[in-house]
């Protein structure tokens, strides 16, 4: 029986596979790895501890799929804006809605992968690593895309996107943990102008194009 | 009987009440404190529990106190090189202090207040605002450097010091990170690169002044 790949169940065992995954990343957003227990798991997922063994064969492998989902989440969230990232204006309106929807949420939300390796990162290396994956699937939706800018000559050719980008996710991150602490969106506001103007500087005027 | 203050304990009681919270911030440091007991805490530091009780009301009153001395020892630590802060190479000089003290312990130790700002801004309002006030203290000294910069026209009229240190901050957080999590120094350098840059732009030449 598998029990740790996406396929191997049925429809339905699928979908409850999924209810637990789903069950699970609310309580760890919400209390951190440490705070989840799998009885909470069980009780919001509607499932019983046959069920959950069933599917997971321990908390680590449960945690594990907790950042797989979630780092689909992001990506899925940003790639529409950021697939189709042409231009220094597409990625400040794409800075400007992190912003609103942190402003939105009263700036109390973390970001679920960033909470999850200031928690695990020194205490799990399997998560250790699952974490990295899920930064470094972010950043590279946001190289592609600085890439891709460079390419059509909007970006000068000393560029460089793999640098660029990874400060972007630094002033992200580091941005939405202040703002979630003093519960104002300034922050992330600030880092996020401070991540555009190291962009900025190497952008091509249409005119030198 | 005070139980919140630092003063009103004799020479000897103060010194207990110092190694509780040594005790209970290395156990956080490692831990996260969601991960710290009383227990392990009277354990490691050689106390009682009727003299952790004497010291603390409960485990939220030594999460705060350690939030006071994790701030404490940052803004010690950095305010050396910050009071002398008078130049941009001298700035440039502290993000590789910072960049070196990463690498040497290989990435792996967080920022201890970044890592319980992560944990506990969602969960406990003290601790909270707590952690907001460490890392104000922090962005703080950096700001005066910066100030003091400008008022030696050494910065431009228009650099706004108290965004720019702001900025400063996120950088870091967001920087140790995603080092932490990719075991890897490179994220960090790449995040104050972004930073200095960020404030390079307001530094008046020499021949200018």
């Amino acid at each position: 029986m598998r029990k740790d790949g996406k396929s191997g169940f049925t429809a339905r065992g699928e979908a409850t596979r999924l209810r637990i995954i789903e069950a699970a990343a609310e309580i760890v957003y919400a209390e951190g790895a440490a705070g989840m227990s799998l009885d909470e798991v069980m009780d919001a997922s509607r499932t019983s501890k046959s069920q959950l063994y069933h599917y997971f064969c321990d908390k680590d492998a449960l945690i594990q799929e907790v950042i797989g989902r979630q780092t689909r989440r992001i990506v899925e969230a940003n790639a529409p804006h950021l697939d189709k990232l042409d231009s220094f204006d597409a990625l400040r309106s794409w800075c400007n809605m992190i912003i609103e929807a942190n402003r939105t949420f009263g700036a109390i939300g973390g970001c679920p992968l960033g909470s999850l390796a200031s928690e695990l990162s020194a205490q799990s290396e399997q998560a250790r690593a699952g974490l990295a994956n899920g930064f470094e699937a972010w950043r590279s939706i946001i190289a592609e895309g600085l890439a891709r800018m460079k390419n059509q000559d909007k970006l000068m050719p000393s560029a460089d996107t793999q640098a660029l980008s990874m400060a972007f996710v630094a002033a992200i991150q580091g941005g939405i943990l202040l703002s979630k602490t003093s519960r104002n969106s300034q922050p992330l506001e600030v880092a996020l102008n401070m991540a555009l103007s190291h962009i900025e500087r190497y952008v091509v005027a249409p005119a030198e194009r």
